[in-house]
């Protein structure tokens, strides 16, 4: 049984990677991945390429250990599965937070499934995050196909994983309308976003990205601090501190690596319409059963 | 000089073809081309088939001769050109009005660039619009060329431009990424819509249609009047009357011939969304000096 609501909502893009935004401060809405999927279409819903469930901590079980942040986001892609980060995503909350009185501009931390990430938003402009250590978990015999080309690639876990494939020429990758194939399927248990890099010099790389669960985007923030995980990985000795720019369809990110490996990412975060929409959701009793059965 | 502000629209769709009306009863805003495509664009703007000014016919100079009608139907496609008439659109507004306390359920007039529309909305569910009466002002030798074949095209006039061709199967047409071609150019100076027609029994087509301006689209409900006409002026004597059923990929269109050969569409008309959208517009300086100036 669902009864359909209007619910708010907040849609926007970083570098042409767009999100709805559903602010749920204290937990109730028992988004389905149905619903998700119906949100993201982009015809008969708002149309996106995910979903961000904003939800406070203390109110949503899986955030609850995270109590340095006072916001979690519940990431869905456009597919209806759960995403643990999405860079473009957290950029895109950041903002709408200090939009909406939520966090003072500055540094502040927000919670994903993929742990505890700071960002930084001023009162306007730009947003710049903490992406956290890249992982080279290793990628012996890891091979990425599409447009029947075969290149090997480099795994890199960002909190989700990428396999990362360089190429002299980003349409070597072909039209994307297809997922590439992965081998051997074993390494990416729960499927995984491939990145297509071109070198264009040391510090700027030209990538494009066909994302888990969503297909060939405008931008991944994940994929861009993948991509330049992957070059470093490819020099004998990177510097340990250096920027690098990465151009996406969408437009730029500037990816900033610390001493001590961590990488900032800042880009663009843009809020273009907010509103309500209607929503269809299991019956608000059987909400409030579920509700009260997760707490 | 453009100065940012924030509107209010409301989002949805007629059979999944999808548009984004702005409300503006006093005439203030000067829509642009370049704002019309921004805010189609699917990623950075809300997405949209095409825009719906909804403006008083007192207020738009277009409209002030069609005193009949209160409100007048402002239909830009997603690339910026101006639209004379759009079925899905038509009853998308009209259920808009309705809902916002604009007009009683029931029949009302809309006031259109193809002229005045009955239409009729009751206080939810579908909306029938009265199309008019399609004009056929001869086909001689009009072509059209898709995926490598051509076929003849019945010219059909329903305040805009049609080229309807008929088909076995409506794969013959390919994948429509590209617009197929229509000769002689000359035949339609502004350009046409295309439907390609399958008919299934004397009363229900499928059909696809290319929308002039837009691409291959989920549903048109002039395209569906365009493609009835064609198919009665295949028969020696239509039946003056009789009802009709168009199944298009964004879903099913009923269509009533009356006995004065007039056409009712009755279609879906679903609003998903609402809120406010960020516009960039002529400074409100300029703007006040346009509306001056057109008054």
């Amino acid at each position: 049984m669902t009864t359909p609501v209007l619910h708010p909502f907040v849609k926007g893009h970083g570098a042409e990677n767009d999100f709805v935004i559903l602010p749920d401060p204290a937990g109730h809405l028992a988004l389905t991945a149905a619903e998700a999927i119906r949100l993201c279409d982009r015809r008969t819903g708002l149309g996106a390429d995910g979903i961000l469930r904003a939800v406070r901590c203390a109110a949503e079980p899986e955030a609850a250990a995270m109590t340095d942040a006072e916001w979690f986001m519940d990431y869905r892609n456009a597919d209806g599965t759960l995403g643990a980060m999405c860079g473009n995503g957290l950029r895109l909350l950041a903002r709408y937070l200090v939009d909406a009185g939520h966090h003072q501009p500055g540094a502040f931390l927000i919670a994903t499934r993929a742990g505890i990430r700071q960002v930084h938003a001023r009162s306007t402009g730009p947003v710049t995050i903490d992406m956290g250590r890249p992982r080279l978990p290793g990628s012996g015999g890891i091979q990425v196909t599409a447009a029947g080309r075969t290149w090997s690639a480099t795994h890199v876990d960002m909190g989700n994983p990428h396999a990362v494939v360089f190429l002299e020429d980003p349409r070597l990758a072909g039209d994307l309308r297809t997922a590439p194939t992965v081998t051997p399927a074993a390494a990416y248990p729960h499927g995984t976003t491939i990145e297509f890099v071109t070198t264009r010099s040391p510090y700027n790389l030209q990538l494009r990205v066909y994302e888990r669960g969503v297909g060939e985007t405008r931008a991944c923030g994940t994929g861009a601090c993948a991509a330049v995980a992957a070059a470093r990985a490819q020099r004998a000795r990177p510097p340990l501190a250096a920027h690098y720019t990465v151009d996406l369809p969408g437009g730029r990110l500037n990816i900033a690596v610390r001493p001590d490996g961590a990488m900032e990412l800042t880009g663009p975060a843009v809020v273009t319409a907010q509103g309500t929409v209607s929503l269809t959701l299991p019956a608000l009793e059987q909400q409030a059963a579920c509700a009260a059965g997760r707490r």
